[in-house]
């Protein structure tokens, strides 16, 4: 048995501080009172406040760093909960596949939570998630909700109910991604069974998403940065509102390594004047109770997995000391010991086409906005565009297109993109093709020609190595592509979703040019006879 | 499409007023918000205001009224969703009777949702509750948890773990009957899993079931009527604490008749200065998240089933209109169709004994000290000493004791006990014979010698016919018990747990006569050999 003694601690249940000591036995809480522990394992927290492991309950465990990476971040900052998202491990490997990956993250120290994704990010992948195969799923114990519907207009006529039935019939929730989506828009998704939504980009759009009955989570991610602003607009709401819980949504590595996770939200929320109890209530007992872990995780109360927080002060969201399932796993912003090493299965080969034609003529110009939001020009095509191609990674077929206040290059290309195809941008064909072929050598990764290239040899998204190593080729990748002219925030997003159909206005998607809103294909994808490079 | 027009709408969720039309179709809510209703079919309720239909989560309806004639107070009261207690009809009539029960309750104009035991209330009817049919019983979509365990000793020595694992993987709550449990206690049973209590009978000691991990349905009964004293106990945590609710946990019907059911524990609410949102989420939405049903019911919200009251103002709670799945139920305190009727499978038959042989000498004597509290005192039997026997339905065995400060009668017998045996009373054993084979000829019932009588045809608890039938014998046997020198103020309790061996000090069991906080039994029971009565 083990003791935390003299401490205050945090009852998120009743929303008050108490002096209790804590007693802990097979990695469960025994006890939480006044009574004197009988044993030596005493850990002394005199002056110090106990509060529940933060919980992270939307993450995409795959930006650079990996699901077992990213908690050398998660963890010193208190984050010991995450909810995984299965989407590019179950497309690359398989339900087997990532049953092993699940399987060795239970051993991570931290608990480690899955969705079970009953559609996938884009339209064209959704054959791959067989109702069968996706209720089996559902049913792991490691699952705790299904993942979000990124196609939001699918869910309100109706193409996601049987996924959505299956989910009920599991007793989980259905998390939406309802992006931009009106008031009456809302109200259909939430008839349609949406539980949950992290979209919400401003106070209002929160609100009505509480009003209408989603759990909300409020996003503060490297691409959405929002949480400030929300939380101001809902002070006269956040003290009643309940459903209210905070997501990183698979911000970048160097968003994390300056904020952490979760713990950065409670800073905002602290800066805000929001009090530290409420803010925790967010941060732990809510998102424990959306998912269905209330009687595991979130609290500090008997029967509960011992992970727990030392904190110097209320309010001093940073961790002295990490407790997951009575084990210390970081002290002063360090893990103390290395998190699982997982055996990757062999994701799929990458096949780079030998040459490139441009386009050329009037086309629809994907002008980008923002880092992520894009606009169609109808215009010639001029020789000092930038091409852009989608390349299945099996090399049998291309998706060509132009593109716009994006990146300068002569040839750049990259498998970091959320259809897992390989991406090919630039103004030189040649230089397109020496780009693409480096990037099939090293398995996945980052290459611009006769340049800079980091391999991302797992799944084609993700660093061999640490966090660091994946903080690294970020920050190579920044930089390069800054000095190739990017001129936005978030250049790895920006390559992520140049092919997902969910976004505005035009996408290099496997069925060719796609107009996102009117589901509209401009220009079919040609098929690559050419026998690829070797 | 039905559309309630110009209320102004309780949104539980940011715990907020809002000016908004609802749309329902098929049952269940469309849409809320400012948009008007394309549809002739209106309920005009301007300057009135919708709120969720209230939640019960744990009653037993078994004490004379029915599990349907309980609806005609319930719902015109605006309770509309009720977790009815299991146990008797699965003692009496098997899985299959009371899966027959669950489906025609499926007709009434409310939302029955059932527990499943996984103990009984008494230990020695625990053999009844085989482990893989409390399995299967859990997973049934009208089982929303598993029913209270009674013997919260058995719970902290690990007697139910596989029950509560059971529970636990269907990923159903369980709920704890904690009546009396220390501090100490609390903790061992929180880690023991159990996930909710209703015995709190202090303000301090609700407090501590929720710091304790929890849930918490502070109860408003006829026998324990604790609701005010605890609320104001609570008043500093009410605003901050979750997973509080209201519970009227079986009242006798007089009780119900009087106050209605989860309205009433709202008005003394009211009168206590909650405000009506706070009170309302306890009524609510709370039980509803508890029970895993909160994206079916408790807020006003698309996709929840159109189960909602129309009040004249907030804090008056007594509804104008209920409507259940988008239909009007009752208007003004009526209900406006008749409740469905059960076939009721046939109950065990009452056998009852030919004659009684009264203890003599000295005795463990239970001297009650309120309506179901008694103490032992060992004392010589006097002449004029109430015998007391629990008689086996199938009159083969009989426990005697003796009782004092109870029922002064010459013989008094009834089926309406917790163990759902025969209990005789009375100073003389003929009037006592006479009694019990009164109570044996009306298949159930109760009964004085010479006196007063009333069938309780179903399962030797209910009375057929509505609520007013049962309200009518309750109000005749209260009368009956205190002219015969009753002197509590719960006469049913009284009678239903003299067999209870939860409850302190002197029980009669079918083991024997038991001192229950020992387990000892002082003396056993007997065998009845002679024919018995026809």
């Amino acid at each position: 048995m083990v003791g935390l003694v003299g401490g205050t601690v945090a009852d998120v249940y009743t929303g008050t501080w108490v002096e209790a000591n804590v007693e802990i036995e097979g990695g469960r809480i025994t006890y939480v009172g006044p009574r004197e522990p009988s044993t030596d394992a005493r850990i002394e927290v005199g002056g110090k406040f106990v509060v529940p492991g933060y919980i992270e309950p939307h993450t995409h465990p795959w930006c650079l760093y990996s699901p077992s990476s990213l908690l050398e971040v998660a963890v010193p900052d208190g984050t010991t909960t995450l909810v995984y998202d299965n989407l590019f491990f179950f497309l690359s490997h398989g339900v087997d596949g990532l049953r092993a990956i699940v399987d060795q993250m239970n051993a991570a120290p931290a608990h480690i939570k899955w969705v079970a994704r009953i559609a996938a990010q884009t339209a064209l992948a959704d054959d791959a998630f067989d109702p069968e195969v996706v209720a089996s799923m559902l049913e792991w114990p490691e699952v705790v909700a299904s993942g979000e519907i990124t196609n939001w207009f699918g869910v309100t006529r109706g193409v996601f109910a049987r996924g959505i039935a299956a989910a009920k019939q599991a007793r989980k929730r259905i998390e939406g991604h309802n992006a931009g989506a009106s008031y009456n828009r809302l109200n259909e998704l939430s008839a349609a069974g949406i539980s949950a939504d992290h979209e919400a980009i401003t106070g209002d759009e929160a609100r009505d998403r509480l009003r209408l009955g989603m759990w909300t989570m409020l996003r503060q991610s490297s691409l959405r940065p929002d949480l400030e602003p929300m939380l101001r607009a809902l002070a006269p709401i956040v003290g009643s509102a309940r459903r209210l819980m905070f997501t990183t949504d698979g911000a970048v590595p160097s968003f994390y390594a300056a904020n952490g996770m979760i713990g950065g939200c409670l800073r905002i929320a602290s800066d805000l004047g929001i009090g530290p109890m409420r803010a925790l209530q967010m941060a732990t007992i809510d998102p424990a109770t959306f998912l269905g872990l209330d009687e595991e995780l979130g609290g500090v109360a008997p029967g509960r997995h011992a992970t727990l927080n030392v904190l110097s002060a209320p309010g001093e969201w940073r961790p002295e000391l990490v407790l997951v399932k009575g084990e210390i796993v970081a002290r002063d912003g360090a893990l103390l010991g290395a998190p699982p090493t997982i055996a990757w299965p062999s994701g799929p080969r990458v096949t780079a086409p030998a040459t490139f034609t441009p386009l050329t003529g009037r086309q629809p110009v994907a002008r980008y906005e923002s880092a992520v939001i894009n606009r169609r020009v109808d215009r010639e095509v001029r020789p000092d565009d930038v091409q852009a191609a989608l390349v299945g990674r099996d090399g049998t077929w291309i998706t060509r297109g132009v593109i716009e206040n994006f990146l300068d290059t002569p040839g750049f290309a990259t498998t970091a993109t959320t259809s897992l195809e390989l991406l090919v941008l630039g103004k030189d064909p040649a230089a397109m093709a020496r780009a693409a072929r480096r990037v099939a050598e090293m398995g996945g990764g980052f290459a611009f020609d006769g340049g800079w290239s980091a391999p991302l040899e797992i799944d084609g998204l993700i660093a061999r190595g640490g966090f660091q190593d994946a903080l690294a080729i970020e920050r190579d990748l920044t930089r390069e592509m800054q000095r190739a002219g990017y001129p936005f925030h978030d250049p790895l997003y920006s390559l992520l979703f140049a092919s997902g159909d969910f976004l505005p206005e035009v996408r290099l998607t496997p069925r060719g040019v796609l107009e996102v809103k009117t589901r509209t294909v401009l220009k079919g994808p040609s098929r690559i006879d050419t026998v690829p490079a070797p």
